[in-house]
């Protein structure tokens, strides 16, 4: 069965569309890798690209892009709404099939390095690949953005992971690193008071006490009447769609509310969801290789 | 995303070691398809071959192999315990991915005629691409065996469908049919009377007043002191997973039974565990192109 890796770079042009396209250009023009989506924000000033296949091809795919956006965006002169640092500005890893954390982890610290070196713009990893807690957070590094890291990258705890020890004044810094795929749910409640899923939001997402890879708010469905919990799993593997399936349930139980349905938002592993058939069917001893259509692309 | 045939032709020779792989060579041979499994029986003298694929190249693969098992095998000196008509006995075609029933029917008559026509082997068309009700059944079909077709083809009832009106002495006659995946799944039950099991397979099953899709039958599990139902699903997009789950469930509380686990056999098209995921979760709307993987062969 072959790897898949997702990667979903962010580049600071939302508004010339032939910028835009030379640069998506890069990911669609290697082989083994395929390009999901791809969307601008013209008050952003900003794009975000996924695309998905085996790790070569990814990396390879993902420096052609910094490269590009290197030479066709001028940071000088980026005016956008949405905080940024670098013409790439941040490019997560996401490991899809058959690959680890630890190996999206090796790409960031790769790929970080080969642009340090070669495009001499300076790196910093973050998330998974952080090399110290302070690097996990995004906002954290980006803090500041490109105009305040002049300054910002010359005090010694914000020397970047990777490259020149002063900014690339044309393309700012980049964020590189590894983060497990999010899923998007929500679950429909059958009431129209939003006070219920806000006090189950509180319950069962991590910061209140509850499930270590839960973030959760409640949000009025206004043409339904109903309410939901919108969630954000941030590690399907270790808090399973289940688990926030049941503790919802638990907690709908006091305030005699019913789950009316739920939704998945955009796209969601396979595996995400076969776990959940695995444990409400009790299925024993499922491997996934037993998918007929993991046979196909190996 | 691309459309997914697999087929699963079984032919009348399981002992020559070179002439099985030659025949299964054919497969391999084809691009776009992939050979998943072959397996053969001495005592059976038969191999099974499975392979998937797009469905104009799993025609062209189901043909070759015919064309080559007609060329090394003589079903004159043919011997074994499996009932056999032909020297490739039976060639299902399975629809599994944004493919219809109606399509491997369509595959099945094209290559039918092909068969017919250029092999002069006669052909006659199965399950849901039989041409009237006492050729849906393949046993009913094939009853007689290779030596009683002699005389059984000149019987207007048994005209074949395609090719010439007589056995093709050396090859036989072949059946060609369409059929959905057959998903094997089994529920353990928390007791060690089969007799338990045997009465919940009995409500369950399609010819019990069950669900129409469901074959079952009682086991005992001998080695873990507990019984299973054991069930094939032959359609499980109208009788699904969790239907036969919920079934067995409301049966086994009238023995006061828990389900203890369950098990699927060998391979499983995705659709069939992510619909029982959809409906446990309550998912509204969910579109099977929201699974990340079915992006990566399109």
């Amino acid at each position: 069965m072959s790897k898949l890796v997702e990667c979903v770079p962010n580049f600071s042009e939302g508004r010339n569309v032939e910028i835009i396209e030379s640069i998506v250009d890069e990911v669609r023009k290697v082989e083994g890798v395929k390009l999901l989506d791809y969307s601008s924000d013209k008050d952003h000033n900003r794009s975000v690209v996924t695309f998905l296949g085996v790790p070569d091809e990814v990396e390879k795919a993902a420096f052609n892009l910094i490269r590009r956006a290197a030479e066709l965006i001028d940071m000088r002169k980026h005016r956008g709404a949405h905080p940024r640092m670098g013409a790439t500005d941040v490019v997560p890893f996401i490991p899809i099939k058959d690959v680890t954390t630890e190996e999206c982890v090796e790409i960031s610290q790769r790929l970080g390095k080969k642009v340090g070196d070669e495009l001499r713009i300076p790196v910093y990893l973050y998330e998974d690949a952080a090399s110290c807690a302070e690097r996990k957070n995004l906002a954290n590094i980006r803090k500041g953005q490109y105009e305040g890291f002049f300054e910002k990258i010359k005090q010694p705890e914000w020397k970047p992971d990777f490259g020149p020890d002063e900014i690339n004044v044309k393309s700012g810094a980049t964020v590189i690193g590894a983060r497990f795929p999010l899923v998007a749910y929500n679950i429909n409640l059958g009431t129209d008071d939003v006070e219920v899923a806000n006090a189950i939001a509180r319950k069962i997402r991590y910061i209140g006490g509850g499930l270590r890879y839960v973030k959760a708010v409640g949000v009025k469905v206004t043409e339904r009447n109903i309410v939901q919990v919108s969630m954000n799993l941030v590690n399907y593997e270790k808090t399973p769609i289940y688990a926030a399936q049941e503790m919802v349930k638990m907690e709908a139980k006091r305030y005699g509310v019913p789950v009316v349905g739920s939704e998945v938002i955009g796209l969601v592993p396979m595996k995400a969801l076969i776990d959940c058939a695995e444990y409400y069917l009790q299925i024993e001893n499922f491997n996934m290789s037993q998918v007929l259509e993991s046979r196909i692309s190996g």
